[in-house]
C-alpha cells in the first residue's frame, strides 16, 4: 500500500497547480492525476450533478489502486462534502487545509474568500473558518470569469482586461479591509500576481493547492502511508477529453511539459 | 408528421437565441428545445467528443418524435458535419444558412467570422462562403471569452470590460476592412450592440440564429412539413443540468420567462 500512488482529481486542469505543489512537498511519491476535461467546468453546475461527477472521478482513481484521494477542486470540495465518508482510502478536499492556513495567517480577523459561484454559494470556506474561530469575519466573492481568463490566456498582471476584471470582482473585498485572501479555486494562483498587485502587500494570498499538498503530506505521515522509496516519484495524467487539449494547456498550470505521460479515458 | 414539433438543440442555452427567432418566423409550430447544460461548453472540446455529444443530443430529440432537427450551435454545426446524413428527418446546422446570408450581404467581398475556437479552427464558415463565391476574402477570429462574458452577465455595451475584450478580439478584423461579420456562436447576439459600437455602422452583423430560423422555415415549406394548425405553437425545454440553472439564465437569451415549461433529463 505504501508504494501505491496518490490519486488527485479535478474538474479540469486547474488541479495541476496542486500537483506542482505536491511534487515539491513529496518528491518520492507516485501521483495519478485525473482531469475531467470532457465535463469541465463543474463550478456552474448543480449540486447533484457535481456530486455524481465527483463519485465517478474518485471511482476511476480507486480503480488505479491509489492509497489516498485528493479533490483538487474547490467546487467538489465545497459541494460533495459527503465523499470523504464514502471512500475506502484517506481523502482530503482543498477547503479544510486552506481554511486552517487562512485562520493561522490572519492578524486582523478579516478573511476574504474567492472562488467559483458553486464554491462561494456553498459557504464551505466560511463554515470551516468559523468552526476554528467564530470571531473571524469572512467576506466572500464569486469570480466566475477568472476561470475563463486563465483558460484563454488572459493571465498577465499587465493586461488591462485582467486588471479591470480583478478590480471589478475584488473592490468590495478591498474596501472590507481583509488581510488574508483565500484563492478558493485552483485556477486562481495563475493570476495571483494581478490579484496581489491590486490588493497590495498588506493582504496575504492563500494558495489552496499548496496548503492541500502540505496537509496531504501530514495525513500520509500520520497514517504511516508515506513511500519508503527514495528515488523520484512518477506522475501519470489521465483526461476525459483528448490528450491534445491537455498538451495545449497543461504547461500553463504545471510550469513544465508533461505531454508524454498523459492518457485518455472515457468515464 | 406535420403536427410534430421542430427539434432544436445546443450545447447550452445560447441556442435559445435561435428559438426566439424561430417563434417569430413560425409562430404556429411546436418546438422542443434541448440544452446540454451538464456538458456545456462544447467549443473547447475535441472533435470526437463533440460528435459523440451531438449524436446523443439528436437521438434525444428523435425520441420525442420531432419532424426536423436544428443544431443551433456553431460548434456542432462546424464539427459534426456528418450528422445530416445520419438522421431520418430534415436537418440544418447554423453554418450553411448563415454563410449564405453573409454572401448575400457583402458589398466589398470581405467577410469576417467570429466564433468559438472549435468553430473557427474547423474553417466551416470559410468553406461554405468560398463554395458560393470563391472571390470573397474571409477573415476569422476565435473569441472564446465572449461566451464567458455573456454567461456571467458582462453584456452591456457600456461596460469597460466588454468594450476592452471586444476591441482586443476584433481590432484585426476592423483593420482588415470587412463590411459583414458573421456572429458564428449563438451567444454573440447578446453582445451585438458592443460589437456594432466598436466596428461602426459600415459593418453588417449576421445573426446565425435568425438566418437559421428563416432557412428552417423554407426547408419545412419545401417539404410540405409546415403545420396546418393556426393557433400559437408550444415550446418545451429540456436540459441535462438542473432546471434551476436554466431558470436563472434562460431569460437572458430568450427575453421572456419560460420557467414552467422546462424539464430535466439525463443522457
Amino acid at each position: 500500500m505504501n508504494d501505491s500512488a496518490i490519486g488527485i482529481f479535478d474538474s479540469g486542469l486547474g488541479g495541476l497547480t496542486a500537483v506542482k505543489e505536491l511534487v515539491r512537498v513529496l518528491p518520492h511519491e507516485n501521483i495519478i492525476y485525473f482531469g475531467d476535461t470532457a465535463r469541465v467546468p463543474y463550478g456552474s453546475r448543480s449540486k447533484s450533478t457535481i456530486i455524481r461527477y465527483a463519485r465517478q472521478d474518485a471511482d476511476f482513481l480507486l480503480s488505479r489502486g491509489v492509497k489516498m484521494i485528493i479533490a483538487a477542486c474547490g467546487t467538489v470540495s465545497s459541494v460533495a462534502t459527503g465523499l470523504k465518508d464514502e471512500l475506502p482510502v484517506p481523502f482530503t478536499g482543498v477547503v479544510v487545509p486552506t481554511a486552517e492556513a487562512a485562520v493561522r495567517s490572519t492578524k486582523n480577523g478579516r478573511i476574504g474568500v474567492i472562488g467559483t459561484s458553486a464554491t462561494v454559494n456553498s459557504g464551505s470556506y466560511r463554515q470551516e473558518i468559523l468552526l476554528r474561530d467564530s470571531k473571524i469575519r469572512v467576506f466572500q466573492q464569486d469570480c466566475p470569469l477568472f476561470v475563463s481568463l486563465v483558460e484563454n490566456g488572459f493571465i498577465s498582471e499587465k493586461d488591462d482586461i485582467v486588471k479591470l476584471v480583478v478590480q471589478r470582482y475584488l473592490e468590495k473585498l478591498k474596501a472590507d479591509g481583509i488581510d488574508t485572501l483565500i484563492l478558493g479555486c485552483t485556477h486562481f494562483p495563475i493570476i495571483a500576481r494581478a490579484i496581489s498587485d491590486y490588493l497590495g502587500d498588506g493582504v496575504t494570498l492563500i494558495n489552496s493547492g499548496k496548503e492541500t499538498a502540505l496537509y496531504a503530506a501530514q495525513l500520509l505521515k500520520d497514517r504511516h502511508l508515506l513511500t519508503p522509496c527514495q528515488s523520484d516519484g512518477e506522475c501519470r495524467y489521465f483526461v476525459s477529453d483528448t490528450v491534445e487539449e491537455f498538451r495545449r494547456t497543461a504547461e500553463i498550470f504545471l510550469g513544465r511539459d508533461v505531454s508524454t505521460d498523459v492518457s485518455h479515458i472515457t468515464l
